[in-house]
């Protein structure tokens, strides 16, 4: 069996096809990342970040051929993909950074008190890697969130080892990344086995089953992620399962913001709505807005391009969905902008229903279709949008424009969207996620299957380290971490205080 | 339905029976418990922590009513229960001051930069709390890890509402420590509702369908938390379920600590083995050991004392479980010590086995026998022992019994044990679980079900609180943990940098 590419614009193969990894070659890289986790899990921290900064120096030099593939095998163009990889690059750099700067092992150390209740004796608690991850790569994102992507790089700073399994829709830009990524961690003396890749949706599988396996990321459809997190929980040892799913991206725009600047809303949200051909998972795919609004939003739609799709499946899903949305008696079809004449093309659609319908109809109304369309909910009275924005499925983000003068209501709106969602946007789009360690890109169930947990940002290697806690430990055998005198100068707690000490 | 209350002594029923909770009484208190949570969630962390201690103060003034309740229904004796009382207030006390300190929440604060790739925007992120939390009670220990227990402590800490599920074995303690709890949580000013408590299996299994309740804590068997964690995998929106289940504790003594101190060595292993009957989750019911320390460990457990168990189903358990494995022909039994005549009571038991035979078993031996028996594994060679040691199921705790001669050696095992242990402990016995920031009670599956959480000590707190991060909101707007100018005054990481700006 093999994985073939397509190129989007044509709809034909591109590339060489990659053959699907069988099971006992899965058994074989997971066996080759384990015995490698033994080296990279004790490397000092500020030796891992310099072997992820090679990384990112690499294929930052071969960012034209990378691009290049990307682009022949996702046609999400080459200025949009020379940014993810920029992006992307930056991310293993920001990773360097927090492995130099050190909490994150939360390093706690508290001294013995024999008269308390229960006695406390000598306690030093430091966070250590899982072990050998499996990276489930996403299709709309060929560098941030594949294979060298948000999940890969957060695990190897954590010194965990990492498994891809790749995107089905650009396997050349797989293989080539992985070469890279490859070639850079043996060139900067990482164990041998350290990142491995496998392609095919069977393989996929088996290294969510294989016992060596410690947890698990995961990017992608909100059915495939279900399936996926079902055998990770479903396994005799069940491990953490760290999966993004599907969003829709709720924005409230409040009545003030609507009259003051209805084109300037309407113009930004069509942007945000048609960025990418609205393949990005925090893309608003669900406006609340007063009536008055639908006119300049439908104009500002019509005028909008579409694009071409990522793959024939998506297309063909999103035309689907949407025409049977459209073809339904709930909402009425508002406007759809221009598409390309070729390929697996599709053009921007805008719906709208009142407040009450929706409301009566959450589950079906905020079914995702993934691409650019979105869904115009009128309402007449905030007070009734309060009521009916709890119901909301658990989502990334959550968007509120708002005029000085109704910000008390912005407040309410916020109370009640940070209940469903992980991030809240003021005044802006959900689209683009700054990678920075106040970055939260998660959110609860379907959003994500885990809402502790980021899959951006600083604290997304969290997701892969684990406590240990030493009780009475002499100090010459204490991790470098938790040694008193703190040699490694990093932020520690000592006898609840937090400090450098 | 009803539950009955035994007193373990006797045999005989003890106190009032208490009425099984039907479904739709667990609607009911579900509901008002997540009608609490609106409140409770924007309580102020400082106003929350004058809440816990009152509760504490509440449970130490009736500290001799519950105590002798519990030693009723438990025969765990005043002593050791006067104790465990005073660790449970301590334990809410401990909350009081992470709230106070308030560094919990993580607030973290990104200036704009709109030069970087992706540009980054105003980016602040703080925890919040999940919603109503489901606590599964644990047979042993009445008070420390039930109802107003750790799992309740750091849940009404974190913000959330609590529903308590009683353990059977307990119904009068469980009923007069909600009493408390209730009485003074309505006293302290908390929302009515905030706190509740069901009682019988199926009640149990509603609490973890029921769509309000946004996590579980459980404490008790790995049959019944692997059900309970199925169930809440299972559901269409999955929730997080922290349980902690079965754990074998290993003990390794080192060759020159064996040869040094066996007397010391077997008496406090005695000691730790037979407290409390052997019911505690940190047990060491795994010692490798030199063949010439059996006859020590075999005198010292001959001379100990057994005693009376928490109940029928654990004493009946205890007793087929362990005489399966001295009719089985793989261990051979060492030593027997005493028991008291009447009762559910067990005597302690000590089995040893070569570790060649153990390596060919490691499952069958590393089953839990709840109860003051323990598994000497006989070893000549290090070496061969840090091959075996891997194997071991995931456990809350390591063991290493060294000398100073042998640290290099010590260092060795403990590397292998930090891969399936959550607490290594040196020289000592794992039984006595401080509450401190530096604790981690949890461990790789099966000691808990996510190695990454805690039920003991500060930051079990974070179980319960998800992040939210706010994009460019006007400083108005912003709770008091992210706004400029720190009005808290609480740890806080700004561009990075942690400190207290």
């Amino acid at each position: 069996m093999i994985v073939q590419g397509y190129n989007p614009r044509t709809g034909e193969p591109i590339g060489e096809p990659v053959t699907e990894t069988t099971d006992s070659e899965v058994d074989g890289v997971v066996t080759a990342a384990a015995a490698a986790f033994e080296a990279w899990s004790t490397t000092p921290a500020a030796d891992r970040a310099v072997v992820l900064e090679a990384v990112a120096d690499a294929l930052d030099a071969e960012s034209e051929l990378l691009v290049a593939t990307a682009d022949g095998e996702t046609a999400l163009g080459v200025p949009r993909l020379t940014t993810e990889l920029k992006r992307t690059t930056n991310q293993l750099r920001l990773f360097g950074e927090v492995l130099r700067e050190g909490s994150y092992v939360e390093a706690t150390i508290d001294s013995p008190d024999p008269d308390t209740v229960p006695p406390r004796p000598d306690l030093r608690r430091v966070l250590r890697p899982l072990g050998t991850v499996a990276v489930f790569s996403a299709s709309n994102f060929p560098f941030a969130f594949s294979v060298a992507g948000g999940d890969t790089a957060s695990a190897l700073a954590a010194g965990c080892a990492v498994v891809v399994k790749a995107h089905s829709a650009h396997p050349g830009t797989s293989r080539e990344t992985a070469r890279v990524v490859t070639a850079a961690l043996a060139a900067a003396g990482a164990p041998e086995g350290l990142f491995g890749i496998v392609h095919g949706v069977q393989a996929g599988v088996a290294l969510v089953r294989h016992p060596r396996v410690r947890a698990v990321g995961f990017t992608g459809s909100t059915g495939g992620g279900r399936a996926l997190f079902d055998i990770a929980q479903g396994r005799p040892d069940p491990i953490p399962f760290y999966g993004e799913l599907g969003s829709v991206n709720p924005a409230v725009v409040l009545p003030d913001a609507a009259a003051a600047r209805p084109e300037e809303i309407a113009t930004a949200f069509a942007q945000s709505l048609t960025m990418g051909v609205g393949q990005f998972c925090t893309n608003p795919g669900l406006l609340f807005a007063p009536e008055a609004l639908v006119e300049p939003l439908g104009a500002a739609v019509a005028a909008s391009h579409g694009g071409t799709m990522l793959n024939e499946r998506m297309c063909d899903s999103y035309r689907s969905g949407t025409d049977a949305l459209a073809a339904g008696d709930l909402v009425t079809e508002v406007s759809t902008g221009d598409r390309p004449a070729d390929g697996w093309s599709v053009a921007p659609r805008l719906f709208t229903v009142p407040l009450a319908v929706f409301a009566d109809n959450v589950e079906k109304l905020t079914e995702e279709h993934f691409g650019p369309a979105a869904l115009v909910v009128t309402y007449d009275d905030p007070a009734d949008l309060l009521a009916v924005l709890p119901k909301l499925p658990g989502t990334l983000t959550g968007t509120v424009h708002s005029d000085p003068t109704e910000h008390p209501l912005a407040g309410q709106v916020a109370e009640v969207l940070r209940r469903v969602a992980g991030r809240l946007v003021f005044n802006g789009w959900p689209t683009g996620v700054a990678v920075a360690w106040g970055m939260h890109h998660g959110g609860p169930w379907p959003s994500t299957t885990n809402p502790l947990h980021t899959s951006v940002g600083s604290t997304s290697i969290r997701r892969w380290i684990a406590p240990v806690t030493y009780q009475s430990w002499p100090d010459g055998l204490l991790p470098a971490e938790l040694k008193d005198g703190n040699p490694l100068g990093i932020p520690r707690r000592v006898d609840g205080v937090l400090g450098t000490h």
